[in-house]
């Protein structure tokens, strides 16, 4: 099964302030810039997912922009939501996400079982997990152009020097730089 | 007078392991790409600065690399290195450096004074504080295609966050990405 990564940071590697806090992404980059049909990727990648898994503080990210039906990201993709604390999901994403509260690997097991083949990894914490296990595949990073300055980082500690290969990079109008790399744990 | 950062990163962002280590930048990459004419910017990157504002730290990274005269990256480009600390350069850097004990502000107006118009920025600390005096004006990283979890970030705490625009990337055969933007302070 493959897992991969397509996430936003500042420029300084963050993905959110340190209070958990991600208005800036709607703020930074040149707001002029004509962005109409461009989606920076985030269709094909969905297309490309067959399962997503998050952690709970991206879930809860998410449960608090009340999203209508119509603005939901991910269509009707499964998502398996990371939680050793909480057993249901808030009541707007009920019938959206299911909690998990086992190891990754028997989620893993589970998910290749079923037949599912490709997932998004979404939250820092629940990356940085994917990536200690070397089961993270490939990671599309959207470079937001603003320095934080400090927040909650992307990447954290890792067992060892991880080789990243096959870079490719797309700068779109407003400034914003997306960079995509496979990941090679050797 | 501008000022501008011309500096390699691990993906993660780091500039150094946590004890000043960078040997990790040359066994990084695709170390088979034909890389044979590729300087990756930095003959024209030089070509367009008169001068150089190191810290101390990235002095003594030089001085220790032991540069024979044919080795040695920075033709005759003035180099000011800031220290509050030591006040003569390490013997191999006698000639090629001079040090600074001054404040940012009076060596900006001494460099200009001199007809000094471009200068390379270079070393974390100094880097974080010509930010947080709103001097840097441009910004040019190669990202170097490893996470290497823990390490000295290129980029501090700042003062407010901090608006980039223009941005470009250049992606290398050897899987290295260098990004580039132009600092607004508004």
């Amino acid at each position: 099964m493959k897992f991969s990564v397509f996430i936003a940071t500042s420029v300084d590697g963050f993905i959110a302030k340190p209070d958990g806090n991600v208005d800036w992404l709607h703020t930074a980059g040149n707001l002029e810039a004509d962005m109409e049909t461009e989606d920076m990727g985030f269709k094909a990648y969905m297309n490309a997912v067959d399962c997503m898994i998050m952690g709970r503080k991206c879930m809860e990210v998410i449960s608090e922009m009340n999203l209508t039906p119509e603005q939901w990201f991910y269509g009707d993709t499964r998502i398996v939501v990371l939680s050793s604390t909480l057993t249901e999901p808030p009541e707007n994403l009920r019938g959206k996400v299911e909690m998990y509260a086992g190891d990754i690997h028997s989620l893993v097991d589970k998910l290749e079982k079923e037949g599912y083949k490709h997932a998004y990894v979404d939250g820092g914490k629940t990356i940085q997990s994917f990536i200690n296990l070397q089961l993270i595949n490939e990671i599309i990073i959207t470079k937001i152009p603003v320095l934080l300055g400090e927040g909650i980082p992307l990447f954290g500690k890792t067992f060892k020097d991880i080789k990243l290969e096959k870079a490719s990079a797309i700068t779109f109008p407003n400034d914003f730089i997306q960079v995509k790399y496979s990941v090679n744990y050797e």
